[in-house]
């Protein structure tokens, strides 16, 4: 999916929502877990539920590693899915891999290969090994590198904001002007975390067009509102997660029900967000 | 696998080599790349020709997650063939995992559960995601984290080598520093690249009596015996990888004899390694 398509979707369904479906067989409705194709079940109602008010899905691949062989084929039959249908989406593995570059091919192509068993969009990187880790990742039309920058975990304090003797910058600053000689706008975002939003601008003043992959909303206890207002861009530049506040906002038999109205409630605020801050897209 | 069984693993195999299973469809022997189990095929026929030589195995995760769900059924078999051999080895994922706390539980899981599809005795670890990201991984007994220090690559420059500005230390030594307090050198390793091997005496300031996952040897460049004179403690404390250097030895018939005699090679040469430099194992 190009950028233009990207912003076109924002712009038709008024969201920049990204559900996670960070499937889990002890947090799903037990109808379902029971079932041998429950996960992929759970995923396809979830995502007919939701489809509207979303622009982006995120299988986030320990889940399915997890349950082994098995998992992989549910994620699979996901994508599938994903693909058949007439209302498309942005399709990111949640994969953080990263390798020497011959290494960093190979999973390239397991993700992001149109011939391969998912045919990704876009596959989340990360950072510490450099650039011939990275750049084998731009390597397919139309598709994307989401490499971390600042994630928003309590762990990010342990390296991401050491500071640089040299420059003064801290690392994922460092990450954010030294990647862009390896990509572009067009086929390259960063992770940034929502409960980091106050340094959305910091991260702005480096990568000012980039588009954001925003997790944290919800669970994590980022605020939608405070991301927009420092985050958003003439093109909106914001993909935001939400995993567990919509999947899981019922483990009963009205579980897509209740995702699709988390989700929708979801698109509302970003649909009043985009005509406050965005108002010309 | 414990400390203590590892090393003793050196002890009697008078070797540190681990042999990486890189294994690609476009390199292994047409013959066997043709057939629908010829990644098994191929990873047995290479174990039985160099176990004696070989205390470690590495099956590198991009090779396989590239040729989709059937790559991980070969890994699979592979995995399950070297646990049912009397012959024991040191299983490593080198698969570069680390996601926010409850992902990593996960991924944990999809490689050391003894439950699981895999059952490995290490994993390879980004540190990029802190502390959270790590410990996960040290939930199970006997089984290891690998963490990144300091890469063999190119890219390792990009950051690794950043010097902190309030400690003056390098990345990768604050990895190093701050991870001691995340687990201990009976549950934690590092990866630190053969082609910097001066930089070993560095690591060893920090960590003096963890063991090191070394690859870079062979194909990349790095010398075995500059690892080993920068790099080896009383308890020989280093893991050498080579990869393509010996699976890749000939593409022909004789691709396992070959492999065996490149691995009968690096256990000769460690041999002597361990009897100069580490007279008391």
């Amino acid at each position: 999916m190009t950028r233009t398509e990207l912003i076109n979707l924002i712009r038709e369904r008024r969201s920049f929502l990204c559900v996670g479906l960070d499937t889990d067989l002890n947090k799903m409705p037990r109808h379902l877990a029971s079932q041998p194709d429950g996960v992929f079940q759970f995923n396809k109602a979830i995502i007919d539920a939701t489809i509207d008010y979303t622009i982006a899905y995120k299988p986030n691949l320990a889940f399915y590693e997890s349950m082994g062989i098995e998992g992989l084929r549910q994620l699979k039959f996901t994508v599938s899915y994903l693909h058949s249908l007439n209302k498309k989406a942005f399709l990111i593995a949640d994969a953080k891999r990263g390798d020497i570059g011959n290494t960093s091919q190979q999973y390239a192509k397991a993700f992001l290969s149109p011939d391969g068993d998912f045919n990704f969009d876009a596959l989340t990187i990360a950072p510490y090994m450099g650039e011939d880790s990275v750049v084998p990742f731009t390597a397919y039309d139309g598709k994307w590198v989401i490499l971390l920058a600042l994630t928003s975990n309590k762990g990010a304090f342990d390296f991401q904001l050491m500071e640089d003797r040299a420059s003064g910058r801290r690392l994922f600053e460092r990450v954010l002007e030294t990647s862009k000689q390896w990509g572009n706008p067009d086929n390259m975002m960063y992770v940034v975390g929502a409960t980091k939003a106050e340094m959305l601008e910091d991260v702005r003043k480096i990568v000012p067009d980039s588009f954001l992959l925003v997790p944290g909303v919800g669970a994590q206890g980022g605020s939608l509102e405070e991301v927009a207002r420092h985050g958003m861009t003439k093109d909106c530049g914001l993909i935001v997660n939400s995993s567990r506040g919509i999947i899981y906002a019922s483990n009963g038999e009205d579980f897509a029900q209740r995702a699709g109205e988390e989700a929708h409630k979801l698109q509302q605020q970003m649909d009043h967000l985009l005509t406050t801050l965005c108002p010309n897209l």
